[in-house]
C-alpha cells in the first residue's frame, strides 16, 4: 500500500495559503475547513512551509494576540517532511510517529499534489482490515 | 489488542486541567507539554470535557484574543467520547475516524485512568508490524 492508494480515495485537493497571509487569516481557514494544517506554497505550488494547529497554539503561547496580524511565515514550520506517491504507507506512519507530526504533503516534480494526514492513514488501515475480514469470511464460506 | 496494551507502554499519566482555568493557561499547558489535548476533570478525576488544539483554533477564530481570559469551560468540548481498558484498539480507531477526533480518555469506575491518542494507535500498529515481520523472519530461518 502506497501514498497513491490514499490519494486515489481522498483526491488531490489541498488547502494552501501564501506565506504573506496573516496568522489570523490562516486560523480562519483552518477553522472553516475543519482541518489540522495548511500547506504554505510559493510559486509553481512549491512547498515552503506548513502551518498546523500545534504551530498556532505555540504562537498564541509565545506571542499572544500580537501574532494575529503577523505574516504566517513567522509561525509556520519551515522544515517540512514531504513524501512522494510511491512511498509506502508504513514508511509514512514511521515518519509521523518518529517526528510527532500529523500531516505530510505529497509532491511530484517539486509541486504539491496532495496531503496525507494521520487520520487518512488510520482510515486506510480500517479499510484494509475490513477487506481482510471479508476475504476471510468468503474463504470460510466457500471452503 | 486492547487499550490496556497501549497503556501498559505509555503509562497512566494524563495532563488534566480544571474547567475554571483560563484558556490562556490551557494554551500554555498544551504548548509546554507539546500535547494535542487536555482532559478537563472535576471532583474525583471524573471527565467533564476535553480541550484540543482544534478547540483553541476555533476559539481564536470566533472570539479572538477575548477568549484568552475566559474560563476554558467556554471553549472545551463537553461531549467526550471515552473508552475503557478492555476496548479493542480497532474499535478505538473506528471511533476516532468516524468522529474525526484524535484523543480518547480512558476511564475506570468513572475516573480518568489514561488517554489514547491517534499517535499512540499508529505507534502500536508499527510495533505490531515489527513483531509480525520478526516472527516471519524467525519462521523462515528455522524452517
Amino acid at each position: 500500500m502506497t501514498v497513491k492508494t490514499i490519494l486515489s480515495t481522498k483526491g488531490n485537493n489541498v488547502v494552501t495559503i501564501e506565506p504573506t497571509a496573516t496568522l489570523e487569516q490562516a486560523i480562519a481557514m483552518l477553522a472553516q475547513h475543519r482541518i489540522g494544517a495548511l500547506v504554505v506554497t510559493g510559486a509553481e505550488r512549491c512547498v515552503i512551509g506548513i502551518l498546523s494547529e500545534r504551530d498556532v497554539v505555540r504562537a498564541m503561547w509565545t506571542r499572544g494576540a500580537a501574532a494575529f496580524k503577523e505574516p504566517l511565515s513567522q509561525t509556520m514550520t519551515r522544515e517540512v517532511v514531504i513524501c512522494v506517491e510511491t512511498d509506502a504507507i508504513n514508511d509514512i506512519m514511521e515518519r509521523m510517529s518518529d517526528g510527532r507530526f500529523r500531516h505530510i504533503p505529497v509532491v511530484a516534480q517539486n509541486r504539491l499534489v496532495g496531503i496525507v494526514s494521520i487520520g487518512d492513514v488510520v482510515k486506510q488501515r480500517l479499510s484494509e482490515m475490513q477487506s481482510e475480514s471479508e476475504a476471510l469470511r468468503d474463504y470460510i464460506q466457500t471452503a
